[in-house]
């Protein structure tokens, strides 16, 4: 059962750099912060234009002399203070997430960045280099990586139940930019399909990431080749909206994924297929408290989240019993559980507790790659390609 | 889209009775009130126990000058400090819910209470006589009316989309007291099959109430007569622990309930299926954001939490868009946000706005009636008995 | 895997009673009896309006000089041939199953009688008695006992995989009846909700029945006492449109039982879940190859038609493997086949081989009571009765 | 309602090439043949053994002249009796398909021939001519063409429903071969990992070709270019078991294709996935009498086999009332239903009835070249390659 005490009594010190008023991950960050009661959002700068900034702020409960409309004002001015925030989640577009956490760093603030990390594999690198030199944590949030069933089936995989791994299949469908929305005044479908603010990925990095990162955590494998096709289908649309890869891994396992944003029909289809020489499992996130089993040549078991069969790396996040729903917002607050684990060991000045685990700075760098080979592989014809 | 506003920059102080260390019900209301950020927990009387109390008071964040031990106690020194508590959450066993409530309403502090209200129909008697004569809030937590699916549900039921209402079929059905859970430490199966702390119903008023309240509150409607057939299966066990009932109601559609918690292989089975002259509806608590419509001679449809062909009943309720799945915490959390509105109207000396709806002293005492009829029912044979 | 030989070269010589043009059930017989090659059909009096007997005999392959008009001379003309049929299947409405089923019986043919078996108990207990003294076979359609995933839940039940058997939930809803289809030309509905032709049940004679059956052939247990509410929700309708039951076992278990014609959204939802003190199990006839399995504190399985998990006694009645659905009219002819079984077996004076199951004219019977009694329950208010 | 006529009150007389006993096609195609009552099997070449063919023509009511150990000898045989077959079934391994078919055809004989069509692409251009020359019918038994629900789907894309066709999601699962079952006496297996027998294709010819079929079957369009990666898992194995291909389309459109016989936990999981500017539909081989239908913007649709929503291009072949399963017997049956009204057409020299369909030597030809493009896509790196 998911504890929910907080050592010393204290709540950690977060500060927040996006997530204003129409956006909508920060808002997912907020609560997911508030579920558990680990985190105290006591600082901001959600947005860069004044009024936003202020109205946000105090919706939020933000006191107005932590309300800043500037990251780097705000990076200073917090790690001033005696009081000043533990830890920043950054919310922003993707442009502005690597020079949001630089800042943060570099003041001595950890960091809890949204994906994809950054617009380009150097800004990744440099980022990465920067949180090794800085000593500081960085969280990245796949948030579907905190899912009890996600835990499970990266456990099973771990402990052998499928054997040698063969064949996956990721999916990531979406149907909300099938036609032009980013044109009817949707501000998240005009920053996702801007490259300016997006980088050069569109479906591919908003959910295509999603997607490989999902399959690695699971897998314990990274393909070391691809081939993708990223296909823009809405007219006059400047990102991709579909993208079909295929993969190649060292052990010879063999994967293919599909990310699109334009498969009418699907609200928010990322599942997962994993297929090994003893086993198989499979899991869907629209019903993420299941996941399927298939030992070879035994019945299919169905696996709940809080039911029977659930191990110890799942049971961690169980707040309610079997059958009693968890979605999406407690998936993403594990995420910020774990990452209050490591806050908690990091304030005494301990390394993260054994089995907390999040996506880190180098899975960010990972994504970044992905993206860009993909992008790549498309460019050139949908070739081959080494990640 | 869920508002998030707490009208004058400030939370709702809250209280609780009950949900220390061990207990399962206080946890979920706790974050149920945290949430959408409108309540703030300071107060509390989470054990008898004063070890048990101060502990878990710590680990909740509420000070030690007020925690307590005796919710007797803790109506009269929070009605007396000017920053007290506004309303109170009550998440003890059945039996001490009126005696708490009373406390704290005639202590004029406004009342969120768990289910089943009382243990008894005169109480629940009293209890409406005393909640009308305070004027104040009284929220009666059957969280499963906020879904927002049901909500969708029943506005379609209002909206005439299934014609006149013939059949209702309600299930409730889990199994986790199919053995003698109650003799092998689990609190939760120790209170709930003990007739002094859960009062004369079972699984009647564990789940039962939850079933016929939802049924009632989507169809509008409450059956007139009854005939129930209460059964205890597990050898030893105090209280039913598998309900069959037969319902009519007054309009002539007629209704079946089941209730177990024995059925195994159902972990929370809380479904819902309505039919009348020109459509059905068919609802499951497991898979909370769908809900099929089939309007007769048409294709089903499924309507989704966020998707094409949900209105504003639900809309309001929606945290994350369509496929993102909210569970039973935030189903919980859209209950805490309807007692939001209703305190923050209350605070300014306003009634209840338009649309907030949550169930009542008065739904409360229907359930109590509910258990009470079916009990007699059963002890006479199960027969038929007015309710 | 299902045999499909037929001993001595020879097909069973079948003729059919009913099932002329226009017809349902005729139609899905006559299907059944082809599937497995073991029957042949050379003589019919599918209808008493010679134009229609004449052209329905033609368009089935039956020659002009054993195309009756009346079932009693059939059964004087058959019995009279050296060629003549083996065995007759009745295919009528209800009112006439019983007196053609005298008439091959006296004529020393085998009958294979749709159900319900006759209109009424004495009926019933006249043909049992008939079909006693003749010694011939009656095999009764209860078709779907004959699903592969039924016989699989029947042995695991017998087996003891459920333990001891304690609640019993039968369903079978439809929505065909929910308008008055009667009065629209259907010739389905119209004989069905005529007393004259179809008994004193409609619903429950229809539907219920097969519902009442299957729970009794999967359990092995018959109630000893009900309480029946039925309900006429079409306006003028004259037999019942919605049924709902509770039903008490002599082994303490209790059951409900629902069937409703009115139930808008529901195509042919017959379903039944069977709950015992280890384990659990659920059917649903839209999804015929699937039976969930819960053993109590382990993870659901799904066993399926052809796959792991499944015995012998499903694995008889496999024709294609796993994964290939087969569905309502293999189940039927699975009951085809197991008639064939016993009647290859007592062309040679042979008695039924062991493991061949068919619903018997004690089950029609059975059935007749259960009708009766429900209808005597509910007209006395829905009181409990004994059957 | 499908019609059961057949005209003239005379069967067409049917043969079968393979098929004979431990075969797994031949019993299907023979159930199919008979499911309707317009075939009659009456001469045999089911077995190359003496014995065996014996003994199965026998099991089969096939008299023991004209049962053949030849199909070239069947063909004349036959050809020369004025009572011989009319049309042939070939169901042999793959690489006897090419030289049976020619020998009927050469004889005057109609062709009903199992997928994938022939080993090579230049046999299979070969018989396109001489279909072309001879005038007689080929239909190639690409089976899940003629299940309702695929029907309705291709119709509603043909009608707009979808708008431009954007995606395409073919996928075809099963596990049966994820250990190495050709070695341990599944004669199944045997062959099928067989390039001598099977061709050069594995997975690909097996099931590959289905999952191409049907998507170009429901959609009208066949990709012109593809990028294939096929796999062996299983050590030792000389074919392809695992197949993961893309496709464009010369629309513009884009396409995935996975077909795997290691999947661990599918059964025969093919599945199909459509998405176009305007909508989506959905469709799962496993639950065949539902295809998923969603216009952009509004709710998702269920539409079922028999069911409101259901056109008359699925229509045709509806037996049973919606609710009751039909499922790949029947499909299969479906499409001998199409030979039938093409044979009956032929016989009195008339050519095949507007809205018959059935996958013909072009469709078989388009199959071959599906894979012999795949599998140079594969030997030459996964590249690009034209179809």
């Amino acid at each position: 059962m998911a504890s929910q005490e907080h050592p010393g009594g204290r709540r950690i010190r977060l500060g927040m750099v996006g997530g204003g008023q129409g956006a909508f991950i920060g808002a997912v960050h907020r609560i997911a912060s508030r579920l558990d009661d680990r985190f105290e959002l006591v600082a901001g700068a959600l947005s860069s234009d004044p009024d936003r900034a202020a109205a946000s702020a105090a919706e939020n409960g933000i006191s107005a002399d932590r309300s800043y409309t500037s990251y780097i004002e705000m990076a200073k001015a917090e790690a001033a203070r005696a009081d000043g925030i533990e830890v920043v989640s950054i919310v922003t577009p993707n442009h502005l997430h690597a020079s949001a956490a630089k800042a943060f760093l570099n003041a001595g603030i950890h960091v809890i960045c949204d994906k994809p990390m950054t617009v380009s594999v150097s800004e990744a690198e440099e980022l990465v280099e920067l949180v090794r030199s800085s000593g500081k944590l960085f969280i990245l949030t796949h948030n579907y990586t905190a899912y009890p069933m996600i835990r499970q089936a990266r456990a099973m995989v771990r402990d052998g139940a499928i054997g040698q791994l063969r064949v996956v299949k990721a999916e990531y469908a979406q149907d909300w930019l099938a036609e032009k929305a980013e044109e009817t005044g949707v501000k998240q479908a005009e920053w996702r399909t801007d490259p300016e603010r997006s980088g050069a990925g569109g479906a591919i990095g908003d959910i295509g990431t999603h997607a490989y990162n999902l399959a690695a955590f699971v897998t314990g494998e990274l393909p070391n080749e691809l081939c993708a096709e990223l296909s823009t289908f809405v007219e006059g649309r400047r990102l991709d909206d579909n993208v079909q890869i295929l993969m190649r891994y060292e052990s010879g396992a063999r994967g293919m994924l599909w990310a699109s944003q334009v498969a009418v029909g699907n609200e928010n289809g990322l599942a997962l297929g994993i297929y090994g020489s003893r086993g198989g499992l499979e899991w869907s996130q629209e019903h993420p408290n299941h996941l399927w089993y298939a030992p070879f040549g035994e019945e299919k078991r169905l696996i709940t989240r809080g039911g029977a069969g659930m191990g110890e790396d799942a049971g961690r996040f169980v707040r309610v019993p079997a059958g009693h729903p968890e979605g999406y917002l407690e998936g993403f607050a594990n995420l910020y559980s774990e990452a209050a684990q490591a806050l908690f060991a990091a304030r005494e000045g301990k390394s993260t507790p054994g089995g907390v685990i999040y996506p880190t700075v180098e899975d960010g760098l990972d994504g970044m790659k992905f993206i860009a080979t993909s992008v790549e592989s498309s460019k050139n014809g949908s070739v081959w390609t080494k990640l």
